[in-house]
């Protein structure tokens, strides 16, 4: 774990005190009560209370707590999807197939030849319990090997298929629509290799991210991607999903860091592009078609990635701003006085931290309310450089006005608090009943507008208020990546309602659009998004996307219904 | 500029002198001499000599330099090679066509109308003088649209087409083989926008990375890639073969900063993905196919390109060692000690370094010779900080006996002077004659064993000898990026030899499949090497990407003869 270090505005001579906490039951998190002043910043005694998970973008850890018999059939909710005749409805022989193929017990679902409903349901429903899909066959293989039999089998024999990694998408891309039969990648968790030296990193797709990443730090690196699902999210779904997560602002994208894919097309094709070189400039760079194509064109099975070394010193500061132009002020300072060490700069509105504090109970790091809120997280090599580049930073931002209050974390605890903050907002957005997610990428002058505008909507047409519970809207919350321009508009609501979706599209697609924003900045298409792509692509390019369907998966078996 | 800083290892108490120089004609390269002991340091008085490039993999600034008389033409260097009958000659007609779409006068040379020899051969020869193609037609479009109308009508009528950005290419693929009418991209030399914020850069594709990066300097930031030829090369041409270049270490790839281009398929279709977002996940991420295609599905006409600050403090060392174990052990250490700083660690041999001391007659930086040489680069947001963590590397790797001597650059010019040492290598390696280069990937423990082995074929086989003039070969030298694990093997020679080409290939090949490693770190492939993609890609992989060029140029009018 990195080393936390203090940092001090010395020419403000602040008094630092202790925290006391409280362990939660599940991930230890709480929040520390605390002021920053211009003259005094104190950390008071923590009033821990519970925090429910550390999930940004990502799922519960454990699936126990879903309450299955409320989830609508996606086929119910979407009445307009019909299941696609073409596709073979799975006998015996087909089962007979897939274990002779698979050998083990445990790496066969059979809702076939027996009653395996709630074993099933598990691999049916997504952590959002939005989407529920009625596969009755879930195959894990454990090799690449047994993925391209199954695969040969299902095109030839037009069989649809959903490939399934930790089942934490957002847009209903990881569980089937209808009958299509589940292959999930959980089996396959061997990490194949890692040279110190050059950080290439060579693991099976169903490798956790955090696996991975507590691998990794035990040989001093780091996976270059780190998002809330990480403790149930899988490697090869990261790929297939090309995940953005919290630090691409600092390491960049999986484009850039993925080196080589081993990928399974429908045809049983093994493609074995799963280069250890950082520089291989011998032909058409195909494995990138795989890092987004969300299990549409085949199933990513092994990856190799550059894994950069991993810093001793991280700081994580947490402020109030008054305004958003004042957000843009401190997050060009940042990018101008941390440079090479700034790895996350996100941005949370008032509304988000005053959900979280209701829905998880832990207090707010900050005594009085401020308009916006800022995480700012540095890693380095140096403790003293990095404090010191931190400290002229804060003196900085703090004389001149741009931030109002502030507080940095001293020990981990008080970091993994402030991390809370941010990273609770996702589940306390649906901790009253359910949320409407906006993924979006926005230009950053405009990027706030879009929540405002949002929220005067819900007040114009008497469907949000806070304390009414006749009401379906609690909140409308903005909060996301300030460092990749990427926001994620939440609607937190006491209940699913059609007027609330009807106020919210097209207008958010239509808003992003004329902006030349992207309607997926990381979640990716799925079910949900699906029908709005033409929002940030041109009839041009759906063509274009469409021909390199068609070219790896003429068939159509891979994920239907969804992406394009 | 960045500003530069001295880095004194305290302990040592080293004494830094003034160091006197002389400007070259050309680039203001010269060497300074100078000892880096122990106990003390010194830059003696610079005995300058004029440096005639800086090119590290790049072409001379000037074309007038060429004797084209000597150049053989392409299709009698590769007298297998045959002009594919498919393709139509050109008529007046085709002539009147484009230069109705063209306009102005300067936008087409036209060898049809009248004698424009001289005029073609600069676009006709490259610039290492072995690859000479015959076009007699020249376009130079200033708009995407005139591409297209160019492409689509190249298309309809089978007129084989070699797009060319600032043919600086070495591996042949910018220059035609037989007839191949050139399109050449440097009319399109726009600066579309830039948002100092975001740091995301949008450019037409014939803008010179040069002047690109001038510009982006000029608002505090840098462009992700730097290489030798940067004075011509094309940004366009850069994504085309996917440059790696001197500090994709720190930068990474362009797969990962390239956020949109904008390209032309051959049935004119315009390719608008354009993107000034950093996170948009809606689709196949098509834009990647085009980088490294080398011109063969398209052309690209415009970029978008994410763009990180520019560090005021920058540093450089070099050093001497005494053998390539102690080399791997200095890498560790920098990537360890200066992780976030860290923008370059160069690996240049002895027999690189006297070919450069021979070629240019600038003396080295070091009194003593040494088996190996490094040259580091820092690059960082605060000048003391960055000093005391190159001078504890400093500290660290001479006390442990790591590194031999070394000096440190105390001011621009001994900065370039000390670039120029590892830039310089790739024109002093044909300046007495020719050159046969090899651009390899090779895991990092085996990386040099190549060059140990190509020596001592030259020496069993009697082909090489640095005094005797008879002998074809001067010498072998290997350098490259320690830090891509990316190795360039250049065997000097006085002149070109069938005998030499037989003892290299298949041999270099073999041994760099059996390693696993790659042909084209990141020349590419063009006309040199598209034999060789076996060694490098399975047949299944070849396969796929062939289905690639199918799926965009049916007709293979696109850079035909080369790549796959």
């Amino acid at each position: 774990m990195p080393s936390i270090n203090r940092c001090v505005p010395a020419l403000r001579r602040l008094r630092l005190a202790n925290n006391d906490f409280q362990q939660s039951s599940r991930l230890r998190l709480q929040a520390a009560r605390s002021a920053y002043q211009p003259l005094q910043r104190r950390w008071q005694h923590a009033e821990a209370a519970t925090a429910s998970s550390n999930a940004d973008e990502g799922p519960p850890p454990s699936r126990s707590g879903l309450s299955q018999s409320k989830i609508k059939f996606t086929a119910d909710s979407y009445p307009d999807l019909k299941r696609d005749s073409r596709f073979k409805e799975i006998s015996s022989e087909d089962v007979k197939f897939f274990k002779d193929v698979l050998g083990a017990d445990n790496a066969i679902i059979d809702g076939y030849s027996q009653d395996a409903t709630s074993d099933l349901e598990a691999y049916n429903a997504d952590w959002m319990r939005k989407y529920r899909g009625q596969t009755r066959l879930v195959l894990k293989p454990d090799s690449t090997e047994q993925v391209s039999k199954i695969l040969k089998y299902c095109n030839d024999n037009l069989i649809a298929v959903n490939p399934q990694g930790g089942n934490t998408g957002l847009v209903g891309g990881s569980v089937p629509v209808f009958d299509e039969i589940i292959i999930n990648l959980g089996r396959m968790k061997k990490i194949r290799s890692f040279d110190d030296v050059s950080g290439i990193f060579v693991a099976d797709a169903g490798v956790v991210l955090e696996e991975a990443d507590n691998y990794l730090a035990e040989h001093g690196h780091i996976f270059p991607l780190d998002l809330g699902a990480k403790g149930t999210c899988q490697i090869g779904g990261n790929i297939a999903t090309n995940a953005g997560g919290l630090r691409l602002l600092r390491y960049g994208s999986l484009h850039g860091n993925v080196l080589g894919i081993e990928a399974v097309l429908p045809d049983g094709t093994i493609v074995d592009d799963l280069s250890k070189l950082r520089k291989n400039n011998t032909g058409y760079d195909l494995k990138q078609l795989f890092i987004g194509a969300e299990g549409t064109i085949g199933i990513v099975t092994g990856i190799s990635i550059i894994c950069p070394q991993r810093s001793p010193a991280v700081n994580v500061a947490y402020f109030g701003l008054e305004s958003y132009e004042k957000v843009q002020d401190a997050f060009k300072e940042a990018k101008k006085q941390l440079q090479e060490i700034l790895s996350a700069f996100e941005l949370m509105d008032s509304e988000s931290q005053k959900l979280y504090n209701k829905a998880s109970g832990n207090k707010l790091p900050l005594e009085n309310e401020h308009a916006f809120y800022c995480l700012i997280e540095t890693s380095g090599s140096n403790t003293d450089h990095d404090s010191e580049k931190l400290n002229a930073f804060l003196e900085h931002v703090m004389g001149e006005e741009i931030v109002e209050d502030g507080v940095v974390a001293e020990n981990e605890t008080q970091l993994k608090n402030l991390w809370a903050c941010r990273e609770g907002i996702s589940e306390a957005s649906q901790h009253f009943g359910g949320v409407y997610k906006y993924d979006l990428s926005i230009p950053l002058p405009q990027l706030y507008d879009l929540i405002v505008e949002c929220r005067q909507k819900f007040q114009e047409n008497g469907l949000m208020d806070p304390e009414d519970e006749s009401k379906p809207v609690l909140d409308v919350v903005g909060y996301g990546h300030m460092g990749d321009a990427n926001l994620h508009l939440n609607v937190a609501v006491r209940r699913y309602d059609k007027a609330v979706e009807k106020t919210l599209e097209p207008w958010v697609f239509e808003w992003v659009k004329e902006r030349n924003g992207s309607i997926s900045a990381e979640h990716g298409l799925g079910l949900a998004k699906k029908p709005f792509i033409g929002y940030s692509r041109s009839e041009n390019m759906i063509n274009l996307m469409g021909q390199i369907k068609k070219l790896y998966d003429p068939n159509g078996i891979m994920n239907p219904y969804k992406y394009i």
